[in-house]
């Protein structure tokens, strides 16, 4: 896979990617778009929702912080989106925490069609049905078997799946791709994890029939990022900052000799 | 215009600046205004909303993230604020990109006397009448009328008229200023328009006789901070970071050289 | 005291520290529970906060965007914390600026049993019944006696009660605690005050049978994170940045030989 095509796509598009997103990492969403070079719109307003993603490139969802009334402003924006055919990614963030996560989730992947469900694995197993439990946000061991319960997921669904982690799995009905790239100090960065998903959102806006593969070269130039970022930092907060400075001035070289993508 | 002796009323009064803002920017807007000096504070609930105004030295309202709801807080505010005579800073966030947004736009503009209306290009013309459409909240074309646009909005409104971009607009009904300052790398990092609305509520705050001026003067020193930062920046993320760090630091001397504004 | 050793139970134990916090600081509260080895959520909706606080090793409730129905939440969190026996942590953010955030801080004092009470000199004094004014978030002088007060409404509520400023006191019905770390520096961020609140909830939930000893060691060690930011730092922006990477790499040597804290 040429995976820096893919960053091409967003810096010539520059995809608008509106967000109905949480509370804590909701700035962080926003500039990982603009540092791609996209441009990201945050509104939740039942009464124009519909109306923004209406003029987006692709809807983002993340549950992060979510409220009753705020899922009933999500499926007015997936609906829209779904109306126009523009790609919907949704963040299970802390499913498999309460009830309240797993049934709000549920009802989304009912009320509309999601093109991608994204998490990670036991945000993901618990919406495969799988009895486990997620740690507020953070993921606990769910075994071996994340590749097949992705699969699974992504055939009853009839979508495609992100699992994000120490190595990230993206699978639809026909495929699979396995994204090797990252650092392990994103795990201390709060955040990460929905920045990843809005990384999708921005590329799967801008190639918007090719929804695995766009997804996968996303995760992998945002790790790519990561690993350059990582290196001229000194914790956590500088790396944050170093990490959006570095999607900025990502290059077809970085990107070329880097990438670690497997089918 | 001695641009200076504005920030030295800031840096004396610490004007207090009530801001009822989006979700998106709201650290940064309360970090600029702290940053040169001067004392930020959040507050949106209804029962609440008018008493904050009213130990207030200025009132900022954004519509980033507006809610049917929250507009209603910002009327109270608003009200609060006419009668105690302090500015009202409106920043027209995203008008001219979805119905309800203008709306609402105009009904803030009826319910209470908003002292300065700021925006893009795309936002204050879609105010002024014209039929233009924002992309999300990222500013389009609409042409090279924008002094004329403000200056008319400002005799229409009764008000202070700013329009932030390359170069910087401020009208009121008798005088126009055009602020130089600035970089492009502004335009890569969210939440920059928001926090130069900040910067005109914390300067008209400690200079409220003279809004037109505080203003012009408010976003020079913001704006001759940014391009103090971006020499030391990488990109966008550390560029923030010293924006905020060379606003903190800023002498008289660095604005003295370095304003650039016309009358 | 040994501080560093309640540092160690943070890293060991890695507890849940779940919050309803304000949307300004919201991010910087998750990341400084993260920085510490710890594990932040964010959750209110009403189905939900108790299901969370249910899982979590402390509470952390922080008024500073409080609205009615937020406040319910909190109230449901208290309850499921106090049937679990979790330490409670209330950051009284504002009171003493309206009638609004003072009523409510009451309210949530009476419905559930409050660990610890945190807050500057001026919010503290209110809730102990004095009549000062707060300038919005920031404290205002009280005079002399901010020990006596911090003892009294300790024994009057039965607490631990935590001020912050330039000497933190900590002090419950039997002892108190005066920390003496910190930077000047901290003043100028907006969010060091939330901040230290939710590493007080990080500190409590490693070590819940000694709170007051906790709370005291824990802002020993974000303090001392912060002396050494400082030095490396160019203004407020870098300096916070600075803080979270300090903390992440906080050492034994450097507890040991900067700790300030007298009992």
């Amino acid at each position: 896979m040429d995976v820096y095509s893919y960053l091409e796509m967003v810096r010539e598009k520059r995809p608008l990617v509106h967000h109905l997103t949480n509370w804590v990492t909701i700035y962080d969403c926003a500039q990982v778009v603009k540092s791609f070079g996209a441009s990201p719109v945050m509104a939740h307003a039942p009464e124009e929702a519909a109306d923004m993603a209406g003029m987006a490139a692709a809807l983002v969802l993340n549950i992060g912080t979510l409220t009753a009334d705020f899922i009933e402003s999500m499926k007015l924006a997936a609906l829209a989106a779904n109306r126009r055919g523009i790609p919907v990614v949704l963040d299970a963030c802390g499913a498999g925490a309460t009830p309240f996560r797993d049934e709000k989730c549920f009802e989304l992947l009912d009320a509309a069609r999601i093109s991608i469900i994204k998490g990670n694995g036991s945000e993901i197993a618990r919406i495969a049905g799988r009895d486990v439990r997620t740690r507020g946000v953070d993921a606990t061991d769910v075994g071996g078997d994340l590749p097949e319960i992705a699969a699974g997921l992504a055939r009853e669904r009839k979508c495609t799946v992100v699992i994000t982690g120490r190595e990230d799995i993206v699978a639809d009905a026909a495929t699979a791709y396995t994204v090797r790239n990252g650092t392990e100090m994103m795990a201390h960065v709060v955040g990460t994890g929905c920045m990843a998903t809005s990384v999708i959102g921005t590329f799967v806006g801008a190639s918007p029939h090719e929804l695995a593969a766009a997804s996968a070269a996303g995760l992998s130039c945002f790790e790519i990022a990561a690993e350059l970022a990582v290196k001229r930092s000194d914790g956590p907060a500088t790396f944050k900052q170093n990490l959006f400075d570095c999607i900025f001035q990502l290059t077809r070289d970085q990107v070329s000799s880097m990438q670690r993508i497997a089918q």
